[in-house]
Order: structure tokens, then C-alpha cells, then sequence
């Protein structure tokens, strides 16, 4: 039924590829590492974004939306920000097309060059700093917490569907408070609200920890970071949590008056996810017949195809599938009856297994009158009769069952893949095997750097609540008090 | 209270600032021509975007995703379609900055130009029926039923804040279909959508009808539209709804083949409405006190503000205000309970009327004595007490009602502001006095340039199922057989 996706084993990336493609998720475009996400893909980045909105929502946080454009001398405000993110900026330079005088077509219009440079955004923190300046002078404005879900731009030169795109879609928090405490506090919470997120949504285990100093966004004090790992076994960051420190609110002059009218600098943290979540969903879950989607996910948790010949079957079947459909949505479950004749049974079976509908519901003239239904469910192939009383409740749970029984799956993997290593030799080893290594790092930067140009492995995070434990770095051998947990990446 | 906006009557184009800026809807920002909406203006729009959505959805309409560049070619293989955007284009040239090495501190890469300039989308058929090409082969793909929320870009040279801005935010829906009648059919549908989110949601009234040539869509061969009276006598565009034929389909060579295997042009809509709606709304209802918002849009439609002294009397209040949330919430009215001890009660009633929050909810210790709570109309400013039995059902019950007569007042000061001229005198004269006119015309566009030419006003449109009438144009006096809608309008 599958043949047309490329094994794991064969060639991972072709599989990935083949999925997205295939799945229905997202398209190639013709604009260079931009994507068309289809409308399978949207939908579950609505179901996404739709609950971590409401979770953002439900601690505090409001929604806003700041320009698409930054002033190329806005950008330069911040010493670090400026180097982290020059070299992929697309920049906007004039205003206007015209037709070529000498018939060479359409040509931009020399006459409408811009007196500064506009660069499209590749994150907000200085046009939104720059807004805050005239929004905050008391300690009674604060803390101000403001989300925005926006599209951004980075030139990367190589591009991967969701993972790695010139263009994607994200929400980035910009928060701004009174104390340095508070905005720690800030830069946890949504820290744990990711993590939360990540697993009880998308079923996927994260190790929540604290980046290197080489890691670290540009321009902030500490980036907070969930990480995941994918079935090759190479790391994945899905998430990250910022605390600023004063830096955004020193480059772009914004004080705030204290209770006791003292002046001083505005605390900050930005927080984000991205499309990138897509894929690291489908890298976690999916195999080699198509995608495994969470049902709490899926943009459709249950298909139901009926079996039939001839009309007088297939009213029949409408009829109980009416039924069934109502009381499904009575409890909330995304359902979809595909009874569209250009397709056989067995295409659809196909189709939604690649598509990776949680639950198919097979309903046959024969069924009918033994009163039963075939349940199959994606992510064990698992096939039963089931009664159709009580169909709805019987469903619900086996979703929960699921939803339980692919975080395990991926939660096992996980647990099977993080390897305590001590000397280079079985670093490097283990390295192609995959995973994460938890290995004690002298906690230079040179160290790090050198570690990554002889293996491209990076240190993914320094777990928090780690463990305390005396111990030599595997590369220099200078002593270290933790091991810190080093991958391959995406 | 208010002393802060100016008085319509004074000057209306700095009430509606004032009331953008101080309602918080929406702030300046350092990019010429975009702003910044604030969380309420947002809290405004998300409310509008659902339920938008919801009405897309229900009629069969899927979200998707598309590149926001357009390489330059693309722009030009429709001739009318670039001819209508190429002015007002942002260019992206470049997709790298550099320090400069004399010093200059960052400036663009000479050496990342791009082979092809990207244009910021201005609208997205081009990259959109690009895309089509590969997903429309045969009629089983028809009809192809897609929208897209995204921001847009038009570098326009006077822009206000809402009604015409360089970005905004929108959605717009791009359909295939296998007939033309069927693509009709569909822009009509739209249409009807538009308006009744219009009268029911927003309760501004429209009038539905065509454009003339001169007005229509670049690339469209045909635009309906919606149309609104301000409160100044301006007319506004609130939504447009394009039947574009085979245009887009003929321009990136789309075609399908058919049942019997025949090969043709694909037939496509577009229609789209914006943030510019946050602005015709504002203009529809509001006074000279600030907003007027329709409960069903309102980010808060009831606030409920305790009037106390001492902790005994507001702890009795809360635990009461506590139970009415609770009713309203189960009634699903957003309710916000503002005991923020910062501010008074008065400044609490002027924020709030400025906010245009709809129903405002007073309650004192002398209240909870006998048992009611003042209730004070944001449209009409009455108030009354009322008792604390069953609030939930009457606030309910008044929410409606406001609903209700916030559009019955609209649509009462548009019904006396369309006026039948059969004189270019009483044509010149009725104009200053602003709302719509209803003339004969010629049907020519040198005519309808020339009334542009001389009183700046335009055809608005022609209403649907309008009636037929012999007469003479108001310009040439040559016969018409029907009245158009000539306004000035924003």
C-alpha cells in the first residue's frame, strides 16, 4: 500500500520529505526556501496554535501585533542581536516597480529607493523595545506580557520543510517586568508551559535545561531550551525561553519609575515556537506506511468508511454513520465520514493510515446487522470488532489510550537513548549511534567550539535540576562538576 | 470626562484618531505607514477573524499558507494585475547585511543581491495559482476551496491608521472551480457572507453590489462589493468579493480536464476583507465619548466595577461579583471584573465608556443592601438599577437588545443619507452634505473619471437587484436605465 514512501532505514531525510509531501502537509514553493503549507498541515497548526494560545492566555499573556518591518539601524541597537542575525536578513531597499524605459519589462523603480533599509523581521525584540518605550513608565504598567503570532524571515542556506524554512509562522512572547526575579520567573513558566505542551499535546518527551553560552540567542542573559529527540536518533530544539536581562531595555532607553519613584531599566524575556513543531511531531511519532498524529492533535482523530454494494447498503450504513457522527461530536472528537465513491475502501485505507488518522472505523453491510463495527487503530495497526452500543465512549478512550501509548513509545526511546559517557573514544562511538550523550565539559566555550568542528555534536542543554557530580572533561580532561547532554542536531 | 477627544463635529479625522489611540486599539509605529495594534484592537480582531473563520469553515473553505514573497515575474504575467500593484510594491533586493568596512557602521552586502527582487506580497493570486498549476489536474480536485490569514503590504503614500496602512492584516479566500457559473456562484456566496457578517456582527449595514470597470480588482472580471456609510457621510468599502475567470488560470496555465477527458482553463474567485474593518467599525457607532462596540464583537461586553470603602464592604461585593461571573460566563458574555484600587470609580466609568465596553455594572454596599446593582448602557448612556435576581438573563437579554439598536440607529442614518439627484447643481450641492447619492450615469468610464475629476467622488457601486429606471446621466445627459451610488469615500 505504501510502497511510495522511502523506508527510515533506507534514507531518513527522503522519508521525512516523503511524508510532508505525501501526508499532504506542506508543498515546495517557488520562492527559495519557502514553503506552502497545505491545508492538512494549517489544520494542525491551528490545533496547535489553538491551545497554546489558550495557555498563554490562561496565565496572563496578551495578544498583539507589531510591523513586519525593522529599521535596519534598529537592528544594530543591540551589540549581539545585530551579529546573530545579519547575515539572513532579507532586506527591503525600494518601494515600487516600474516599466523598463528600454522594454526590458517590469524593473524596480530606481526613484523609489528607501532612505533607510527595511529589514523583514527575523524576530521583534527591537521594533517591539522600541514600542515599549513610549508604553511603560511606571512600575504600574508592568509586567506587561505581550504575544504575538506572526510570520518572520530568515535567509538560511539550507532548508528543510518546517524544520528549516526561509519564511515560517511562530508566536513570540515579549514580555517586560520590574525585577530581574520576576522575568526569570517569566522565562521558567513559559519554559514549562512548552514542555507541558510538548508532551501532553504532542506526546513527545522534552528534557527541559539551560544552554551553553555559545547557544544562546542573541542578545540574551540565559536561553532556557526544550529539547527532543527524533527517531534517527539526532536532537531537536522545539522550544526556547529567553531571559534578557536589561539589554533590549538599555539599547532602546525604556525605565520605568519604581513605588519609590526611582528610575531604572525594564526587565525583559521573549519566548517562541514555530512551524518547526510540525516536524519534529512527525520526525517523534510517524512510521514507514506515513504520519502517527496525537488524536489531541490530529486535525482528524476518527475516519469512518462504509463498505458497501449498491444504494439500498450504503443508505443503511448513512443512516447508523449519522447516529454515530453525532454523538462522536457530542464529546468532542474530530470525525470524518469518507464515503466519497471515486474511491475504493482500500485507497482510503492507504490514504488516511499515511495521513495518520488516529482511528479508522471500517462499517460493512455484514457488520450491520451483527451490530459491530472494525476499529483500527494507527499508531499499532491494531485491528477489532467493537459493538456499535456504546461506540462513542469505547472510541474516546481507545484516543486516550493512544494519545498514552505513542508518548510512551517515544518516552522508552528516549529513556533507551541517553548514554553516560566518559572517555573521547567512546564519545565519538557513540556518537554515530545516535542520541544523547551525557558527558562531563570543562564549560569553555573553546571546548565546545572545538568538540562540535571534530563531531558536529553541540551541547543541546545543561539540564535543569541537574545532578551534581565530580567529574573530567572528555575532550580536555580539566575537571567539571555536571554532565551537560551533547547531540547531533537539527 | 472625556474633555481629551475632540468632538466629531470639530474635526472627525482627529475624533477618529483620538479614539484609536485612546480606546488603545491601535499606536504609530517607527515604520512609515504601519502601526501597531495594541491588545485590545487585537482582543477586536481576533473576535472578527473567528467568526469569520467559523462562517469559511461551515461553507467548506480549508486555511492554508502561502510564501510571503512573490518573485517579480510572477507579478507581471497578469497585464492588469501588475498594473494595478507594480506602484506600490516594497522590493526585497538583499538578503544579508555586513559591517561596513569604512566603518559605516551595518549596511547591506553588496554581494547578496538577489538574481530576482522578492516582492512582499501586496495579494496572492500570482504565488497562488503558481501553486494551483500542480495540485489541479482533473475535475476530482474540483473545486479547490482555500483561504489564507496573512499580512499584506501596499506602499501607500497617505495611509490612517486601520483604514489604509502599508501592512495589514487580512484573509483572503482563492478559489478553483470546474465552471464559471459555479466560480459566480461562489464570489456571490462570499459576498452574502461579508454582509452578513457586516449587519449581524458588526450591526453596520451595507449595500451589496458591483463596480463599475473603473473600480474593479486588477486581474478580475468582475468585483462585488460591500458598501458602508460614516457617520461624516463617507462612504467605505468593508469587504470586495472577485469573479476572475480564467485570468489567473490562462496566466499560470492551470487547466483540468474534464468528465469527458476535455482540457480547459480553470474558473477562480478572490475575496478578502482586513483590519480595516476595526476602522469602519469604530466610524459606524461611536460618539464623541469613544468607542461604541457591538456586544457581539466586544472584547468585554460587560464590566463590573465595585464602588467600596474598606475591606469589609469589598470583600462582600467580591464574593457577590464572584457568583455573577460565574452566570455570565455560563451565558458566555466576557466579563471583567475591574477592582483595581489604582483608580477610582469615576476614571473607571470614563475608561470604560472611552473603551466602549458595552454594559457597565456598578456596584456599592448601599446596593448590596437592597439587592441591586446600577446598570449603565454604553450606547444610549441611560441607566438603571436592577435587581440582582436573574442579572445574568436580564444583562443577557440587554446585550441583545444593544446589539439590536446600535444597528437599527446605522441603518435609520443611512436610510436618510441616500438621496436620488437628477441634477449635476443638486448633485455638487448634495455631495458637501455627504452620503450616498443615487444618479444616472452613462455607463462610461470617461464619464465616471470626469465626476471623479470634478467633485472627487466615485461610484461606490451598482446594487445588486437594482431597479430599473429610464433617465439621463447627471454629467452628459445621455440615457441611462438605471441609478448607480455615487460617494466620497475613503
Amino acid at each position: 500500500m505504501s510502497k511510495e514512501i522511502t523506508s527510515r532505514q533506507q534514507d531518513y531525510s527522503q522519508w521525512y520529505n516523503d511524508l510532508i509531501l505525501k501526508g499532504g502537509l506542506a508543498d515546495y514553493s517557488a520562492v527559495r526556501g519557502c514553503m506552502v503549507i497545505k491545508p492538512y498541515g494549517y489544520a494542525l497548526w491551528e490545533n496547535m496554535r489553538d491551545q497554546l494560545d489558550k495557555m498563554f492566555k490562561e496565565t496572563g499573556h496578551q495578544n498583539a501585533y507589531f510591523p513586519l518591518f525593522i529599521p535596519k539601524s534598529f537592528l544594530s541597537k543591540e551589540a549581539a542581536h545585530v551579529e546573530g542575525f545579519a547575515k539572513e536578513c532579507a532586506v527591503v531597499t525600494h518601494y515600487r516597480l516600474m516599466n523598463d524605459p528600454n522594454g526590458g519589462g517590469i524593473v524596480v523603480d530606481p526613484d523609489a529607493k528607501l532612505e533607510e533599509e527595511l529589514i523583514v523581521r527575523p524576530t521583534s525584540e527591537t521594533i517591539i523595545w522600541h514600542t515599549y518605550k513610549s508604553w511603560i513608565q511606571s512600575y504600574r504598567d508592568l509586567p506587561l506580557l505581550i504575544n504575538q503570532w506572526a510570520n518572520v524571515v530568515r535567509w538560511e542556506m539550507r532548508t528543510r520543510l518546517f524544520l528549516r524554512t526561509t519564511e515560517f509562522l511562530w508566536q513570540e512572547g515579549h514580555t517586560a517586568h520590574a525585577t530581574s526575579q520576576e522575568a526569570i520567573d517569566e522565562t521558567i513558566q513559559m519554559l514549562n508551559i512548552y514542555a507541558e505542551f510538548a508532551e501532553d499535546w504532542m506526546a513527545m518527551p522534552v528534557i527541559k535545561g539551560v544552554k551553553s553560552i555559545n547557544e544562546r540567542f542573541a542578545g540574551a542573559e540565559d536561553t532556557y531550551c526544550i529539547e527532543a529527540l527524533m527517531q534517527d536518533g539526532k536532537a531537536l530544539q522545539a522550544g526556547t525561553s529567553h531571559f534578557l536581562g536589561q539589554n533590549f531595555a538599555k539599547a532602546f532607553d525604556v525605565k520605568f519609575s519604581d513605588k519609590e519613584n526611582k528610575l531604572d531599566y525594564v526587565w525583559a524575556t521573549s519566548w517562541g515556537v514555530s512551524t518547526r513543531l510540525i516536524g519534529a511531531l512527525v520526525m517523534a511519532h510517524s512510521d514507514d506506511d506515513g504520519l502517527v498524529l496525537p488524536p489531541k492533535l490530529a486535525p482528524v482523530e476518527v475516519v469512518i468508511i462504509p463498505i458497501y454494494k449498491g444504494d439500498e447498503q450504503k443508505q443503511m450504513i448513512d443512516l447508523k454513520v449519522k447516529e454515530f457522527i453525532l454523538q462522536f461530536k457530542a464529546l468532542g472528537i474530530r470525525v470524518k465520514y469518507d464515503d466519497n465513491d471515486n474511491n475504493r475502501p482500500g485507497w482510503k485505507f492507504a490514504e488516511y493510515e499515511m495521513k495518520g488518522v488516529p482511528v479508522r472505523i471500517a462499517i460493512g453491510a455484514r457488520d450491520m446487522e451483527k451490530n459491530i463495527v472494525e476499529v483500527a487503530r494507527r499508531d499499532t495497526k491494531e485491528k477489532t470488532s467493537v459493538s456499535m452500543d456504546g461506540l462513542a465512549d469505547t472510541i474516546h478512550i481507545l484516543l486516550n489510550d493512544i494519545q498514552q501509548s505513542i508518548y510512551d513509545k517515544a518516552k522508552n526511546f528516549r529513556e533507551q537513548n541517553i548514554t553516560n559517557i566518559d572517555t573521547w573514544e567512546d564519545f565519538e562511538k557513540q556518537l554515530d549511534k545516535g542520541g544523547f550523550i551525557a558527558a562531563h565539559w570543562d564549560g569553555t566555550a573553546e571546548t565546545e567550539n572545538k568538540i562540535k568542528e571534530l563531531t558536529k555534536a553541540t551541547i543541546r542543554c545543561i539540564p535543569l535540576n541537574n545532578k551534581l557530580e565530580d567529574g573530567k572533561c572528555i575532550l580536555t580532561g580539566n575537571p567539571s562538576r555536571e554532565r551537560v547532554l551533547f547531540a547531533r542536531a537539527y
